[in-house]
């Protein structure tokens, strides 16, 4: 244990780090959406690319839950896509339906015609923003996390359009262009590494990988065609020395592989007991998750009786950080997220 | 082994009940589809319920596959929701949207609504066009494979109207109202089991259980609100005395508890290498998969070493069943399926 180690404070950055805590630290993913009033406010007057790109703005929406509850870290209000904006697509949210890039990539000309450009030149807002949140939030001893989506599921909407279904045109791409996909997937882990990078030295205390869709992949293509470009984006984000959490859903059957894509801390969604995954895992990394989001539209009876359940599936365990197995929904009562919050701090501390 | 089990000619049957085969057998998970232009040439015709509430078109759909390719199974063409519309539901298939439930369930007097009646009232033109299959099948010594949608899966659609991307209504109802959730739970296990049984009793050789959605759930609430009925419907359905296969997607995280509800067969997606879960499964049950059903959209040598690396995984193992590791896509080219069946065929025959 390194002198610095030892005066970490925050019990999220100590469970990152696999130290003893005083009890479970916990954030939740998307915690600044639209299940609060507050974000809710804000949206009817911004569109969400107006949120992110304004750093007062993106910094007010990281604040948001911070204050609402006893949250024990921050993560900074953006989205995954914009680094593909940043690239040349044309990215738009649409109402309903989700994420559309307007112009997705079809052919080896789309591929080369791709910007890698400085992130300082490309995605300032969020750096800018991370800046000053950071300020506002060292005075509350809570630490920021930066994030970015993963090199795959970048790719996935940038080939698809947006969300897809079956992920049927970038696995035919990544299956019958393997040379259009390498050079695809070399500029999309330069991006965001370096995205990353500069995160951490904006501020970002904690990095997230969102390898959201790398589930649909067996893990046969997962290994072939993704892994060594998740592994190069980590080790160019590690060149800032903070630590990676490495977040992906529908994984339980690649959890070996995910760990060897390099990150300190790996997310699990709900599909998997928590301890069943960490004794695959090993103790040399730190886990974070994994209850179902869904849960927090239940009864608190329900909704404890199941936090309860995984942090009892962690008990003994250094290094477990409480989290959802995937975003908070929108249509989440404000009470129960303050109740688990609450429930998870406690529930640890009498134990 | 048995005197009858000795006299099996089927490789697929031998397979299912893990007994030593010439080469691997092969069935695809909805070979009878859109891919298919003499299946698309009826559909231009006939709805898919008047297809499959036709007894003579569900025959001529389910064979269309066996005369176009080398399958070592037939599976009656049917659907997984016709049993609820048995029940009381209003089933309607909307182009481009999939299945609809018009009347969801919503209270405890919806549930109490549902009605348990034999499936030889409710569903027996399926029972017929078993009856009407099995004489062309037996003819090319074919099996024939009967199903029925799992309790889960059912319950989901009925409850969520149709298909879901977060299952959010089925599992808030689920996790809130335990005694609603029993009494749906328990109709829904005694109708599958005894649609099962009376397939059984029609002719089916095999039936599959398609727990299409249950990876939606945490292996905590498939334990305890899911396992114990379809524990149920297969106990139903065994008193017929042919084997169960047992298909879900998802469910790498906890393939212990689905051969806990009691198949002889499980069915794998392709989100976890097969050999591994074969091992944590172990040698008393045949696995059928697992190749993910996108790579019958890429070209030959792409589809051919994925392919292979799935016969590999079940390198030395007896009772394996090749599949993909979802239904076939409607743009699947009918070469791809042709090449396909006749690689897993002759690759197993060279080693």
């Amino acid at each position: 244990m390194t002198h610095t180690q030892t005066q970490i404070k925050s019990r999220f950055l100590r469970a990152v780090n696999r130290l003893p805590v005083d009890t479970t630290p916990i954030w939740l993913m998307r915690q600044a959406g639209r299940y609060m009033a507050e974000y809710r406010a804000l949206r009817e007057k911004y569109t969400i690319l107006e949120m992110i790109k304004s750093p007062e703005l993106a910094c007010e929406v990281t604040l948001q839950p911070i204050k609402a509850f006893d949250l024990d870290a921050a993560i900074i209000f953006a989205d995954i896509l914009p680094p593909l904006e940043g690239m040349g697509l044309s990215l738009e949210f649409v109402k309903g339906e989700g994420p559309v890039l307007h112009n997705p990539l079809r052919t080896a000309e789309d591929v080369e015609r791709l910007r890698v450009l400085p992130p300082e030149e490309t995605l300032h807002f969020t750096l800018d923003a991370i800046r000053l949140a950071r300020t506002e939030l060292d005075m509350r001893g809570i630490p920021l996390i930066g994030f970015s989506g993963a090199p795959y599921t970048l790719a996935s909407y940038a080939i698809e359009g947006g969300g897809s279904r079956n992920h049927a045109r970038v696995k035919a791409l990544m299956m019958n262009e393997p040379q259009i996909w390498q050079r695809l997937m070399n500029k999309l882990s330069t991006v965001v590494g370096q995205y990353l990078k500069t995160q951490a030295a904006a501020g970002a205390q904690v990095l997230q990988l969102f390898d959201s869709w790398v589930g649909q992949l067996s893990p046969y293509d997962y290994q072939q065609y993704v892994l060594p470009y998740t592994q190069k984006a980590i080790a160019i984000a590690k060149q800032a020395d903070v630590p990676i959490i490495h977040f992906g859903t529908g994984t339980a059957g690649m959890l070996e592989l995910i760990k060897e894509a390099g990150g300190e801390v790996i997310g699990l969604d709900w599909r998997i007991p928590l301890g069943e995954a960490w004794r695959r895992l090993g103790d040399d990394v730190a886990i974070q998750g994994n209850l179902d989001p869904i849960t927090l539209l239940a009864d608190w009876d329900a909704l404890r009786q199941r936090a309860q359940y995984v942090l009892d599936e962690a008990a003994g365990k250094v290094g477990h950080i409480f989290n959802l197995g995937h975003g908070i929904l929108p249509q989440t009562p404000v009470d129960n997220v303050r109740r688990l919050v609450d429930f998870v701090h406690e529930y640890q501390a009498t134990k």
